[in-house]
């Protein structure tokens, strides 16, 4: 492996290569995922071209040494855990915008690109990329882990977003999976493989993204519940009314809690009410947002799930922005607030619309139980939510509990014909999980995809499947 | 090849299986195709069952029979030809709708379900199944060449409206690919794979489709342009706006002369302006339909390539199906003036959104020198659009003529970062083109994954590539 990144360093550059402990350690280690390996890579190395990165899997092809891309860091299931070592490729200086065309809406990335720093770039344009993973995320790895957000409500996810990836594949091959129509049905969907194959596939080296015009207007409401089922139960009546919401969020009552104890300065200036709460965002023309609002009103206040419920609609710009905010900073706020030591295990599942109340409640229920912070928050408009659990990881029955609680919800997610990650794809953590929610034969299929393209198992081994 | 049909007849019952020469050339050649094969399959089976699929599957597997499946048969590119003859699976008997989830917004459904069928059956429920193609086409084979139709612009293609599949393999395996999420980033897209794949992966036995809610309100409007760059660069300009159309079409000035002609009684109670027309759709709440309409007009009053325009809103609910239905039913008039003997060539490309007036302009006019009836119509809102033209097949001068000006109009749209194929896929008619489209690593990827799951071949052999 040391070989590998010896040859690596005299095509790419000495500079581009390091054996850094520390710098090795914050590749193979994350505060945020639940899965962490003990194994570290045996170097990094800083590709700045396709061709680099292609020089890079020749290399590590022939030598059968594993290849792990490094985006941000900012999954939490392993997906950049390097349990067999190799070279962890990161992607921190391929961040250049390459090509935008305002006039096809689309843009063509590298994927080291942040995507906050893509919007603000191109806002002046009145469109934007509407995905919004961590603020950190940058697009090879949002491509890859399918991620989505708040957004995904309106907008779907990341899938939805790619117009073509070129991708280095596992012996240094480089290829392109479309040209540039907003539409196609010309042969195999390679985009929408490679999407969420978790880097098992190849590597992203460009991607071009689909943007959608920023809408004229927006507005924000949070609607207070007496109980989750109620706020569960009035998000299904929500989706099922066809009100094209932006977004459809929920935070239970530790969360809105948090917010009144430890949230920023903005978020603090108004007192949340600590009940289960839906953060509604509408968007569209003035009037869509107007009439939007206001049927949505109209619908809680006729729902029998509705009872006992209190909305509060923003009525400035500022407002808005106020309101979201604690939506956006509640994941950040609840890490802060854990003693020294504590880990946070923060998990996610999708089930259909249906079954959602019955899955959140029975989730806050199953994890209070355990006598620890344990909170629900998510996006319900997709039937996704998380629970995140703050947990003392040298506590070994703790932290079994917690293992236990999480492998029940996954299996309650299943019962109800849902799915064990919703949009934290699988990496080490949910290989079983994934192999209980598909069966051996569907596996099987994606086993089989992978040696395809990959015969020698270099890409980013022991990811999704075994 | 008889061997396999008759221990297919064996298996799932002597009247599931013909070898009638009538039914046979029903289903091996299509007045609507523009790529038939000479060749017919040795047999028709009709299973009822995904286990008699994969019954089907075993047999011809171990014997390597090719299995052709057929839907149907409204494709245009030969996508059910049988090249090395085989046995064709057609699916009519699989036509039930087995579960109606309205809570959670989807159905599961056999793969012979017509679209229009289960729109009528479900319409109580306020939900509808968005995607429009022919309206012949069935389940299945709107999920294996990634159908779209006028809806598309607001509702994307069918790969954004399948949520799991049951699929049989080459070998008779059957895998789900998912449960029923509405979102989801568990391991390798393979819905997404198996959608589009033409049936050279695997036979699609059920598949659950996501269910959208019949908008509130709705509008039309039709607006006539003194050319066709016109009415091209118009629509550009709408589709950049934001202004979030349900649809957006293109007719030319042909069609609009077919349309006063031939047009049904309905269509023709109204005089149309024989000029290059736009159809609009918008759909939403009342209140943003007509705020949409509003702000279009608006738009179209400033734009310096609208000038010259006119715009006509219906004005009833009657007065938009009538206008709407001069749209969906301009491709059948313009089959049915054509004289005894000659043939339709009806082809599609899709470019980026900004090539998309120059695009259409170039095919009007390279087509025009003909000298023959060729007509430009399309889903201009997904830069798609599609060319009619027709032939006398019999003067094999003017066959090559239309070939060659189809394989021109393939160069330009690839010329322009385009696809060779928006909506129809590649069947055998448009092989040559998608290597031009793609290049030969990005098909040998193709060729991988197909050869990782059929790796005898047997799999509706001669699509897609060679």
């Amino acid at each position: 492996m040391l070989r590998a990144a010896e040859q690596i360093a005299k095509v790419i550059g000495e500079d581009a290569v390091t054996y850094d402990t520390d710098v090795l350690e914050h590749h193979g280690h994350s505060d945020w995922s639940t899965s962490n390996s003990p194994e570290r890579a045996v170097a990094v190395v800083y590709p700045k071209s396709t061709e680099d990165v292609s020089a890079i899997a020749r290399i590590c092809h022939q030598r059968r040494v594993p290849m792990v891309p490094f985006g941000a860091g900012s999954s939490v299931e392993g997906n950049f855990s390097q349990p067999h070592s190799g070279i962890c490729i990161d992607f921190s200086f391929m961040d250049k915008i390459i090509a935008f065309h305002p006039d096809d809406m689309d843009v063509v990335v590298q994927p080291g690109v942040n995507w906050m720093d893509l919007n603000k770039h191109i806002a002046d344009s009145g469109l934007f990329a509407p995905m919004d993973p961590s603020p950190t995320a940058t697009v090879g790895g949002m491509v890859s882990t399918n991620c989505s957000g708040t957004n995904a409500f309106r907008y779907g996810t990341m899938k939805d977003w790619v117009l073509n990836l070129t991708v280095v594949l596992a012996d240094g091959t480089v290829i392109k999976t479309r040209r540039r129509p907003r539409k196609t049905s010309a042969g195999y969907n390679l985009t929408g493989l490679f999407v969420g194959a978790e880097g098992t596939l190849g590597m992203v080296t460009e991607a071009t993204l689909k943007l959608a015009p920023i809408p004229q207007d927006t507005s924000v409401a949070v609607v207070s519940f007496p109980t989750i089922h109620a706020a569960a139960a009035a998000a299904t009546t929500l989706i099922r009314s066809g009100i094209p919401l932006a977004a459809l969020e929920i935070m239970d009552e530790q969360q809105m809690a948090i917010l009144n104890k430890h949230g920023s300065p903005t978020v603090r200036k108004r007192h949340w009410a600590e009940q289960p709460t839906l953060f509604l965002k509408f968007s569209g023309t003035t009037a869509a947002v107007q009439s939007d609002a206001a049927r949505t009103a109209a619908l809680l206040a006729q729902t029998p799930g509705g009872g006992g419920h209190t909305i509060h609609v923003a009525s400035s710009r500022q407002e808005q922005a106020d309101l979201w905010a604690a939506r956006k900073e509640s994941l950040f706020t609840m890490t802060s607030t854990r003693p020294a030591g504590y880990e946070m295990w923060s998990t996610d599942v999708a089930v259909p619309i249906s079954r959602l109340a019955e899955m959140i409640a029975w989730s806050q229920a199953e994890c209070g139980q355990l006598g620890i912070f344990a909170s629900v928050i998510g996006h319900v408009g997709d039937g996704n939510f998380h629970v995140a659990m703050i947990y003392d990881p040298r506590d070994a029955v703790q932290k079994e509990a917690v293992a236990g609680c999480v492998h029940r919800m996954m299996g309650k997610a299943l019962e109800m014909e849902g799915t064990v990650s919703g949009e934290h794809a699988i990496g080490i953590g949910k290989k079983e999980c994934l192999r209980d929610e598909l069966g051996e034969e569907t596996i099987g299929v994606m086993r089989a995809l992978k040696h395809a393209v990959d015969p020698k198992g270099v890409m980013n081994p022991g990811k999704v499947f075994d």
